[in-house]
């Protein structure tokens, strides 16, 4: 299966560029030296003579930045002008700060961007023109200077445009499931960044370009560590260490988090108990709260994992899911501090049908939560599927906050080895009409907080970032960390917006070549999809790992068994869920019952999620189920040859290093499509015992060989 | 006891230069731009016309190296001369491709250095000079390159004097205690640099630089895994990555070798024993054997650790060490494969006195291993203690080849965060006269074959390398690497000498910018001796991490506990290893018996190491033994304040990335001297009972405090 590689080749241009090449640390901030001779000149005018209304840390940041910015894009450090008229060009301020010389409109349109947002253009002032970079706080002002390096680096800016923009969500956030010793849970790029050992003392300053690049995409806050928690983060210790990447990300605008685990009064606070309604264990988190607070004044919160997979929780004690979150919000709350409570919960019991559980739990429990309590969906019922439909919960509970867990690492899409962009993935979900509590609503819109009175609003990605040099171990997870940015801040951007404006960022300006990438990375989840799970197929990776196809995986608990999801017989595949079946489709609303219930009507790529079908079963284009699920694993690999090509076509223009290291994965991605591709199909043909239609590239190897493949090591466990 | 550190001062640095500083990860190969404008325009001369007689990959590195060095110190790139006249200015190639152009008398000056030596300088060729570098093999040429290189950098070069070396240790070898799920056994860099899944499919750069620097230093073997072996690295799909490592490294000279876990036929090889005199074993380890050599037809060998610590070994099927080795050795003496077997061996069962073992056992084997077997053994008997007198082994067995196992990595020796220059430790032991098996032998002039007819030399460093940017997780860790390197090739060379050429290869040129950092580096050993363990104190660190300071630490086997080692009870202090106590002591040479029975003529360095004292002993200088064991421990302390003044009096001399980074970790290093000068004498007070002297730092806190603290995720384990 596995293909010999050319060394020499590898060798011969990768020994060659060493030292010049681009390694991709500088992400999406690489501010390469400006051509255009026109745009080179009224920028560095700008930067010539810049005045600041104020002082204070994140105007700091915001000099840092310019300063790096100027020096990489004009060779020149920029000049800051002591006062705000004379050779100033360019003023950065509050509204606040800026009152004296903005029109009352100018403030009540800048005013209505709310705390986040920033304004940004030419403002005239005793008969001369300034350019003003202008937010309601200082952390707007430092989007909007953000916003205008963007503009610069991809050439769009215009000095006589008005720009104004504001974040559609509240929070923004990383959650990093990161252990203490350094592993990451679903971790493929290193390991942690979060060099615990040598904080508080050693400041890495990795640390500082970790809050530039998020501040750079608009997140504003981050969960330093693993849902699967470990209680010793809450000891003082490591607060201390806490508190260092605390002053670090604030000038940034980013709060810290921390993962509460349920039973920590148990495990370092001595008691015998973590019951939920327990006088003394309600003091314990109130005194670690406090004490938190006492390092961090600014501390965003808590957010749990509780009673799912093992973790702990308030279940322990015949407590309920709302007793357990209020019981930690209301040790945040005097604070101001949030709790996060995850939905991604199912207990050690088996239940009939896993995609339930979540509903099942929560839906009774609705309204019963407080006010500072978020209640965080995966954006599908199952686990961060290659494919699945929006979760059922989005719509089903309306009086309690509910927030968006994207999963921002290819735990389930290629992992450490291949370009799947993912955005598409998520703006497929975000703009789902789910028709409730409204007809017109969307998973955006419900997230946005439109829907509802709720004021919390909250999109949450699971981190892919790690030591690797470039961040995320493949150059294209850079674009998935930048999408989720993108996308938190704004749910109804497409993702051939954001996928330009990276490639731009990344790569350079060239249309043909910005298209081609394009190309590759908007096709490349649906060419994932195709080659890993098609039609609706899912959770049928390797054991434990997710790394490869597993198809055949039994024993131990029926979920986390492959059998259990793809039900594949003699007869057919799939999972019957509508009433005929475990009837999960039923927790939807009632359009949405109506438009799946039906194998001929519900969309294909959902068909084998909700319906158990005959392997004759008549696909839209004619083909029966089993040669549709055959073309879709043959068109996958071939996708991802057409992938390789227009890579390879590209050499010329990308940077050395870049190049090889992306044709390198392409190379081992097309490799791991054919391993699914053959193993999948010769697996479900033992079912269906039927020929492979001519026309496909014929799988080919021995599916024992296939299940004897063992990963013991694999990355992210 | 852990100061709180002025964060906005960290900030402030090190956000200003996270641009443009030095991260360290050219190491000792930054190749600084020429400031000298003689220096330069003969160098850019010798760059406009290179001759290569012939061609091969090792060429082909050497012309990559000088390309970057070129375009990184000239700021151009080299020309290569299609002919050798004309032109050309550099001759480069082997004895044997010059033959024509060298005289009788000179072609023996380069034989006799050797396959690995080196000659280069001016030679006259038809009344033309041409500069020429020359070795028997192409890896000899390669060492001179970078020799001449280091000359460049260094500023020693010059055009008319002839420089020629060779290396005294045949196998000069990195051991990487690396797991393959990246985890480092003491390791304090980061993680493993060996990226086990994405391999074979896709090469990490970093592979070729870490190449280029072991070849730039003379290293030529190295072992990727772990001594605490797996046997999966013994697995085809294993040697198909060890494969791609193999390739790159070739060209740069440098072998590879594996551990083999000695139940490998149980674990991998479906055999129920891994008795060494079973057919089936001697079977499954020459096919093994053979397998590798199939991929990597140069393979170095196997290192082993067996029958130590847990790890399997001979001793379960009542076979000695010689019978383990000898089946192996015989597995891999057909292809020219060399068999490492270390001499750190103690059994589960507890020895009166583990220092006596390795000679308890390998003595009555001497003469009795293959001729391709090396005996690798610590340089001292305990486990690469802070100080060590020389290993008994050494001398002791004089008919088996023997080898020097140094730890690069400072598991004993400030582990992550402290700046200790190790090679004075090394050039201690290596200088030591150990009167055996000659009158004047030393440890190093063993080593080098000088004493018997050994003629596989070796020495080994354990190494320090990780994911960290800088390699090495500390800047001056870089050093260690650096001058483990420099001693293998040559351990008689001096610790200063090579002090000062890391100094100016990493920081510059400037004398008393040298001097300084010289004087830090070379007293940076014995601090850290004053500060752990002074006057022959040992293994009194903190349980399993041997992170900190432990001399409390009792429980399980005896000889895991510091009071085994320490014995301090209220009459003295110190480990009897004379006649009256375990004897060990009578494993060295009489000359050395001799001299180290008498606590009154033993070297004060070794004094508590052989002996257990009063505390009212008096040193040579007059205090009492408790009054000096206090003034070693408040000596260390000072001694890192004064290296932090030196260090800060430098700041405008050093990048500030660098400048900070060291300044940061001199901070922790201070701290943790505090730590343990505090714990240990606040420890062995409650046995002497005696005050402290008046005119040192009262050591302050509480020990039940320091006996408390846990480090459950700390680095290394």
């Amino acid at each position: 299966m596995l293909k010999s590689i050319l060394l020499s080749s590898i060798l011969s241009i990768s020994l060659f560029f060493t030292v010049y090449a681009n390694d991709g640390y500088n992400l999406w901030l690489d501010y390469q030296a400006i051509q255009n001779a026109e745009l080179k000149s009224e920028f560095k005018s700008m930067m010539d003579g810049i005045y600041f209304f104020g002082e204070n840390p994140t105007y700091q940041a915001i000099k840092n930045e310019l300063n790096t910015a100027s020096e990489k894009m004009l060779n020149q450090t920029p000049i800051y002008t002591k006062e705000r008229l004379s050779s100033t060009k360019v003023w950065i301020g509050t509204r606040d700060q800026l009152s004296q010389v903005l029109s009352l409109t100018e403030q009540g349109e800048i005013s209505s961007l709310g705390p986040d947002g920033f304004w940004r253009g030419p403002l005239v002032f005793e008969g001369k023109t300034y350019y003003a970079i202008i937010g309601n706080k200082p952390v707007g002002v430092l989007y909007g200077v953000y916003n205008l390096l963007n503009s610069i680096q991809t050439k769009t800016f215009n000095n006589s445009s008005k720009v104004s923009d504001s974040p559609k969500v509240k929070f923004r956030m990383l959650n990093h499931w990161d252990n203490l010793d350094r592993t990451v849970e679903r971790g493929y790029a290193g390991f942690s960044i979060w060099d615990w050992h040598r904080l508080p003392g050693y400041v890495d300053p990795r640390y500082i370009d970790y809050a530039r690049a998020n501040a750079s995409i608009g997140i504003n806050a981050v969960s330093l560590t693993n849902v699967n928690a470990n209680a010793l983060i809450l000891t003082t210790d490591f607060m201390k260490k806490a508190k260092v990447l605390a002053d670090i990300f604030r000038p940034y605008g980013i709060k810290v988090f921390l993962t509460a685990r349920f039973s920590a009064p148990i495990q370092i606070g001595g008691l015998e108990t973590a019951d939920p309604l327990d006088p003394n264990v309600k003091d314990f988190w109130k005194e670690k709260t406090d004490e938190i607070y006492s390092f961090i004044p600014d501390f965003g919160g808590f957010l749990v994992k509780a009673n799912s997979e093992g973790q702990p929780g308030p279940h322990e004690y015949k407590r309920n899911h709302a007793e357990g979150a209020n019981m930690l919000a209301d040790a945040l709350s005097p604070h101001g501090g949030l709790l996060i409570w995850r939905a991604f919960v199912y207990s050690f019991e088996e239940d009939q049908d896993r995609h339930k559980q979540a509903n099942f739990e929560f839906e009774p429990l609705d309204g019963k939560f407080r006010e500072n309590v978020i209640i965080q969906v995966k954006n599908g019922a199952i686990d961060f599927q290659p494919r699945e439909p929006f979760h059922p919960l989005f719509g089903a509970i309306n009086e309690t906050n509910i927030g968006m867990e994207f999963q921002i690492t290819q735990e389930y899409l290629g992992q450490a080895t291949q370009l799947v962009y993912l955005a598409p993935m998520w703006e497929e979900v975000l703009k789902t009409r789910i028709y409730r509590p409204n007809p017109s609503s969307t998973v955006a819109s419900l997230l946005e907080g439109k829907e509802t009175t709720q004021k919390n609003t909250l999109m949450a990605g699971v981190s892919n970032i790690g030591t690797d040099r470039n961040w995320t171990g493949h150059l294209f997870g850079q674009a998935n960390w930048f999408a989720f940015g993108k996308q938190a801040w704004n749910p109804e951007i497409t993702s051939e917006e954001i996928a330009t404006e990276w490639i731009k960022l990344t790569f350079g300006q060239n249309p043909d070549m910005v298209s081609k990438i394009s190309k590759i990375m908007l096709e490349s989840h649906e060419t994932a999809v195709d080659y890993m799970t098609p039609l609706g197929l899912h959770h049928i990776m390797g054991r434990s790992h997710h790394y490869g196809p597993g198809p055949w995986v039994v024993g131990g608990r029926a979920d986390w068994t492959a059998p259990y999801y793809h039900q594949a017989d003699s007869l057919g595949i799939g999972f019957d869920r509508t009433r005929s079946g475990s009837d999960a489709l039923g927790q939807y609303a009632p359009e949405i019952v109506e438009a799946w219930s039906d194998p001929k009507q519900i969309p294909e790529k959902y068909l084998l999620w909700f319906h158990h079908v005959p392997w004759d079963f008549k696909l839209k284009n004619g083909n029966t189920l089993w040669e549709g699920i055959a073309y879709h694993y043959d068109k996958g690999v071939k996708d991802v040859r057409e992938m390789q090509e227009i890579w390879a076509s590209l050499e010329s223009e990308i940077d050395p290093e870049e190049f090889d290291h992306v044709r390198q994965l392409l190379e081992i991605q097309e490799e791991e499509a054919e391993w699914w591709r053959n193993a999948c199909l010769l697996y479900f043909q033992t079912f269906s015992n039927r020929p492979f239609p001519s026309d496909i590239e014929q799988p080919e190897g021995d599916l024992e060989y296939y299940k004897s493949l063992m990963f013991p090591n694999a990355p992210g466990i």
